[in-house]
């Protein structure tokens, strides 16, 4: 007899994630302990030794629950039962940069970058599902900053990896269960202060509500195809930033209109941004709107003035170059 | 004293979705009576001849509701005390292709594109609002099928222009009650068995209460980029098509791996999808599922059969060329 559909389907996930992993080499899981990550941690258990990889376990514990240190540790029993070595936990201070959930989301990555680099792990493994990535697109459509931020999480980004990315979390919940693992429900899932935890509780089940209930499959596809879209037209802009600079010296970039003038509006918007980043402005205070602003300098000339830009800095339009430079420009 | 806030904006939009239109050109409204495209006409009628241009109105009876034509025919002369000249009505026939929504909607731009050839119209006004972009949107989303079926409505395809685009559909209520105009409120618009009503009535206030105020104004933000980067992408897709294509003839499609495989993957898709539409496959048919099948003769070959498309067709690799064509390909 097989096992159960829902364990089948989360070790076929981790065995395509990890098909390109060299063998011996040791790949790590991140685990909270929670439903997810728990039947990450199983899965990998039993498929990476077929696999002939080494897997091992790593639990941060936030310290900002009662108890969280105890439940470290009983992450890390599991794990060792699992067949996964080392299992460790590591205990970070968690700041309030950002937020609670950015600052601990920043704690987290950090230990588990220091553990890899440690224990030279080839691969971190992530347990976030198909639900979790399309919670992420509806954040990022919140915001309305386009393609980029719709494209949810990656499958793959430096050494983390997220097979699950594909798999509903009703999957997760089942394979903990046929496997007789009893996962431990975090409250701060619960908890509805969290923007992601409203989206959870609250709009995913109107969506599938009114709209049907492939909902959720149909917002991780679109993550998947707005990713591709993203890459694709980031190469297009490098390429084009390429043929457009002029010069590119510290704190001063210029650019030729004439060049700028070929793009398609999406790439010729891309490159502006990119300028802008380039000569200082930091990205996370460039908007949409200044961007359009510098834009319009190209599309829409009739003598305007410099237009502002966050860090200090402006663009001017000159005899058919953009300057891009701290204000103001000589 | 300047007119209501809200008669200025509707004004300033109509204005500048016609600031190109030739003096002494015919501009007709499309206006259902409700509050949209009532504020559309109020504002074409007033902004018209200040901008040298003659405005006319259409009314579509779509002979579906008790009384429509007494309806219509209230709005023709309504449209004739706004300055609107010629004002007509145009009943139709709503076939069932599609369900009620579709049917509904082809009979009506069949009417418009009539009543714009007879009239020599150089633009038809929609008056299609920020909360109807981002209803389409979210039905977008729904099907997942990518970048373009986010882009929403275009603010002008062909001779349709839509100057509301960016006006909340508050913005026409309070100006129509500015103007002491009276709406009608379609009661199509209430039914729920119309998924576009769920979205308006129990969807969007769900995203608003958990997301923020702003997320119409962000679906509608999504909307715009989006269309810019599947037209870039389009774009890309069409040259990139020109290089691989080494015969395109009416019911076979050649193209070349070698220079298939230098393409991105969203680029490669797009050009995947446009071949197996050259060849015949009914796009409306061809889903991202075929579409990543034939894409995995380029990426991942390993020697496998055929690929089925609709249509008949079928997709095969063969000496470094993909033919797609009508199968069996001989």
């Amino acid at each position: 007899m097989g096992p159960h559909p829902a364990v089948a389907d989360v070790r076929r996930a981790v065995r395509e994630a990890l098909a390109d992993v060299p063998h011996g080499a040791l790949v790590l899981v991140a685990c909270s302990g929670g439903a997810d990550s728990l039947a990450l941690a199983a899965a990998t258990g039993f498929v990476a030794p077929r696999m002939k990889l080494r897997a091992g376990l790593v639990t941060v514990d936030h310290q900002l629950q009662e108890g969280s240190g105890e439940r470290a540790a009983e992450v890390v029993a599991l794990g060792a039962k699992l067949g996964l070595e080392p299992a460790e936990a590591i205990a970070v201070t968690v700041g309030t940069n950002g937020g609670p959930e950015a600052a601990a989301r920043e704690a987290r990555y950090a230990a588990l970058a220091e553990a890899a680099d440690r224990l030279a792990a080839e691969a971190v493994l992530l347990g976030h599902t198909r639900d979790d990535q399309a919670e992420t697109v509806l954040l990022g459509l919140a915001r309305g900053s386009g393609t980029r931020s719709l494209s949810g999480m990656a499958a793959v980004t430096g050494r983390y990896r997220r097979p699950f990315l594909g798999i509903p979390r009703k999957t997760t919940r089942a394979a903990c269960e046929a496997l007789g693992l009893t996962p431990w429900d975090d409250p701060h899932n619960e908890d509805p202060r969290f923007t992601r935890v409203r989206v959870r509780r609250r709009v995913l089940p109107v969506l599938e509500e009114e709209l049907g209930p492939g909902v959720a499959e149909a917002l991780a596809r679109t993550a998947a195809l707005a990713r591709e879209d993203a890459d694709a037209l980031d190469a297009w802009a490098d390429t084009a930033y390429g043929n457009c600079a002029l010069s590119d010296i510290g704190g001063s970039v210029r650019l030729e209109v004439a060049e700028l003038e070929k793009l398609p509006d999406a790439v010729r918007r891309r490159v502006v941004r990119r300028a802008a980043i380039a000569a200082g402005a930091p990205s996370g205070a460039l908007s949409a709107t200044h961007v359009l602003a510098v834009d319009r300098l190209i599309t829409h000339w009739r003598g305007q003035k410099a237009v502002d830009l966050p860090g200090g800095l402006s663009a001017v339009r000159r005899y058919g170059t953009l300057i891009f430079a701290i204000s103001p420009i000589p």
